[in-house]
């Protein structure tokens, strides 16, 4: 398989890795969210790791940087090692993807104004990862030109859990002029988008030169590029820290799609194929699993007679030795973890947020 | 509600306590077996700590036997507190219900060679438990009349599990000759015989005279009255031990039914309804516990979001403080011990066997 090489040393990644959902329950937790998890693909390792790991052979390890907060900074830092501590930005508020990717791009552009800088969310999956990294180097090539870039996922169904992104003109080879941004559609609407065959889905992944962006956060959401400029000021000063958590709590709670992207001109997007996955329920964690024969991914030497297309995951402190038997039962998810067990229907997993909801109504927070 | 009182002191009660079931896996173990687990009714009152309890109030402490096996008799004992070490017989071999029906006979009639006995089994439930001690009370007084006698159990369905009894000419208020024993039926069958309206099902609880049983054991299974003779001399020396694990492996291995009852004179039968069920599956175990109107029987604190009808047992360590989420599951059964989960539909609780078997030709006995 021919795959690329590694990138200049001017190319940046930065992983978005600040998400707390609650669709993965009782497996994520405030503490351990989703992303710390190993919900796709290999068994053992966690999303965000996958996602370095996807990066690495093409950027260089002092370029990956991980963008999380106060929160989840140590559980995250513990699954990447090869992460050095200095590269992790930890958010001490949630204000959306916005002031997230703008104090990044800040940061990186103290030392270089003109890095190109990738972002990449934490928790998707990739199936054809050199793929993947072809289509990055797309990306980075547009970001380059003075693209603000985006990878459109080709969409394989008339998903409406997901914004499209309409693609215009071809501007270089694999980019195309990105027209429109769409939200979430009805069902209706995501299939006229789907079978028109120019819209694309919006993967949350960005690419451009901190110029670019630096100037666009300015003209677009000036508020932010303030408060950019005194977290600048005050790293100049080493004194980052404190006007973090003085000025960060109040920075527009925006995204960058609505901030930046849906308002900027030179928007461009690369159309990308590589088995993307946005791993949005344990229905996806079961799609994405080795399974058997029979359908099922289950725990090692576990029994499934007449049983099919089932996904048990046992992240309990006594699982190992623990045997698994499973009769004439079909489609079905059983997670189970040290102080809960999930049964449910692989079809309905998206309901696990009603579970969440139940416990907090009893005030039972300590399961979440 | 009216109860009867206590009975006259030659009345024993042995109880069988030697079954070694798989259908409960993987609550039921070789060494704790059926009998021992909280399978139906109270949630914390094993099987047999029930049959003990429902006799209590009409047998005097000291006339309550139980018959098990060397291997299993220290977990029973565990469980029956109130019974006297002395009143266990614990067989060094299992030989079908005659040998064990026979060898406690003997023993009480070295005492009262005209004691009345009643044989229950441990494993069974009775929802309308002084209703099973009017029946009993009946079956006590034709067994002082000389009958061999047994409750059957007005049928509720044609069920093809069980054995029938055929009542005859009513010979005592509330007891008939029993005519005649039937096999565990096809379904035709059993359908003509519940229509019928003359037979009954054959729970497995006999009444009798010490004299009468013995007598009748000398006439049909002339090998086993040999072998009983042999432990009663052995008694009077003080050597029982001895000859026991010398004996008893060699009696005929045959059940009560076929050796003595369907051959014998004078058999009676009480007709009995008293919500009996012998708790055969997990499926039984469901129908007789308490549930929540959405018919669920969960552990405490369980969150059941569209789920009807299903049975789930934590009986492993950690159950204490673990939260069973379920949704949009239906009619299932999870059963959790610290080495083992089974998963299956209700309707399948039979096939539990499957496990069994498969747990066996992967040579992992440790688990059953």
């Amino acid at each position: 398989m021919i795959d690329i090489a590694l990138m200049a040393n001017d190319v940046h990644v930065v992983i978005l890795a600040g998400g707390s959902g609650t669709r993965f329950w009782p497996a994520s937790r405030r503490h351990s969210p989703k992303q710390l998890l190993p919900l796709a693909g290999r068994v053992d390792e966690p999303l965000i790791a996958a996602t370095v790991r996807r990066v690495a052979p093409i950027i260089a390890p002092e370029n990956i940087w991980v963008s999380t907060n106060t929160i989840l900074v140590n559980a995250t830092a513990e699954v990447l090692p090869q992460v050095s501590r200095d590269r992790f930005l930890a958010e001490p508020a949630a204000r959306n993807t916005a002031p997230c990717i703008g104090w990044a791009t800040a940061t990186i552009a103290r030392t270089n104004p003109d890095a190109i800088i990738a972002v990449l969310p934490a928790d998707h999956f990739v199936a054809d990862e050199p793929e993947f990294r072809r289509v990055m180097a797309s990306a980075v090539q547009a970001a380059r030109e003075g693209w603000l870039t985006t990878i459109g996922i080709v969409p394989t169904r008339p998903e409406t859990g997901y914004g499209y992104i309409e693609a215009g003109a071809i501007v270089a080879e694999g980019v195309h002029s990105a027209t429109r941004f769409i939200e979430k559609p009805t069902r209706e609407r995501a299939e006229a988008l789907v079978s028109g065959g120019r819209h694309l889905w919006n993967a949350g992944m960005f690419f451009y030169s901190a110029r670019v962006m630096l100037a666009a956060i300015k003209k677009h959401l000036p508020a932010l590029a303030e408060g950019l400029s005194a977290l600048d000021h005050a790293a100049s000063r080493g004194d980052e820290a404190t006007t973090l958590a003085n000025v960060f709590p109040s920075l527009p709670a925006i995204s960058i799609d609505h901030g930046v992207m849906e308002k900027a001109d030179r928007i461009a997007v690369v159309p990308g194929s590589f088995g993307w996955n946005d791993v949005g329920s344990w229905e996806a964690t079961w799609e994405m699993a080795p399974r058997d024969s029979q359908g099922n991914s289950l725990p090692q030497n576990s029994i499934a007679i007449d049983a099919t297309n089932n996904l048990v995951r046992d992240l309990s402190n006594t699982a190992n030795g623990k045997r698994w038997a499973l009769v004439g039962v079909h489609d079905l998810v059983v997670v189970e973890t040290d102080d809960a067990v999930l049964v449910i229907p692989r079809e309905r997993a998206q309901d696990v947020r009603a579970i969440v909801d139940e416990l907090k109504s009893r005030g039972e927070t300590h399961r979440l």
